[in-house]
């Protein structure tokens, strides 16, 4: 009955991001609906030396996709980080859930046990470790601050929209 | 090698809970270096209808101490939100961390299958649903948008403060 690291990281990082694309689309119709311009929302950011939300997005998918990709073996694929519009980062996040999905959840059997390496290896620690010390913090660091930011700009969201349905 | 319920939360709030003190000194420190006024800091926000800092911890403070008692079966203390200082937020975090500790591990072996009811008993869903699905993501949306609020206040701190050591 103790949970798989599969469990731990997948699913939740799949919750997330369905729960963050309806935000992006309440944040894109509010915004055509107001006339403003959604390219604003794209780079506007919480202080000057923060990433904007497009940049919270992308940081977002590369720790899930990381994470997908050292806790199972396989693959990392390279996204550019390209996106200009909140369709563009919506399609981000949706390379990114299909990559999740097409791993094959056994393949991170004993991936709490596997050595990953950080920081070009000067970080060396185990599957679990990397996991819930950073993999995790930090995706949901990043799908946070897109939210904070899209709430600071006046986006009617709350935090059911964060949380999804149970 | 699967994981526990109780390394999945426990041990991922007290790490949260340590960066989040250091974070708070930081902020205390600058406030008292560039003679400004701390108190605005407490009551700072992102969003008009969204919860200050105080707030903020006083929900991460929450959110971890239902997570423990939920899932161990112990009574979950009550902490009345008084909390109006960095001092005070800092001692909140503390009787938090005290009340985590507190919980022998062992008493939370077959929380994932527990019965939790949330909402009045509106929503009833199990430990580890309760956890992945619920307590973690919103532990972590407090902790970082306390983060964001002391950032967007100019607060010098770094996204190695929120993670903290490896």
């Amino acid at each position: 009955m103790a949970l798989s690291i599969y469990e731990v990281s997948i699913p939740v990082f799949l919750r997330a991001f369905g729960n963050l694309e309806a935000i992006l689309d309440k944040a894109a119709a509010q915004s055509a609906a107001d006339g403003a311009d959604p390219q604003k929302l794209v780079e506007a950011r919480l202080a000057p030396d923060m990433l904007p939300l497009a940049g919270q997005i992308q940081r977002a998918s590369d720790t899930a996709k990381g994470a997908g990709a050292r806790l199972s073996g396989v693959d990392n694929p390279s996204f550019a980080d390209t996106e200009t519009t909140i369709a563009e980062l919506r399609a981000r996040i949706g390379r990114t859930v299909d990559f999740l999905k097409s791993i094959p959840p056994e393949a991170f059997d004993g991936g709490e046990a596997r050595t990953i390496s950080m920081r070009n290896g000067a970080v060396q620690l185990d599957g679990k470790a990397y996991l819930l010390g950073h993999a995790l913090p930090n995706f949901f660091f990043h799908v946070t601050t897109a939210y904070d930011i899209l709430r600071h700009k006046g986006i009617a969201i709350g935090k059911a929209d964060y949380l999804g349905k149970l």
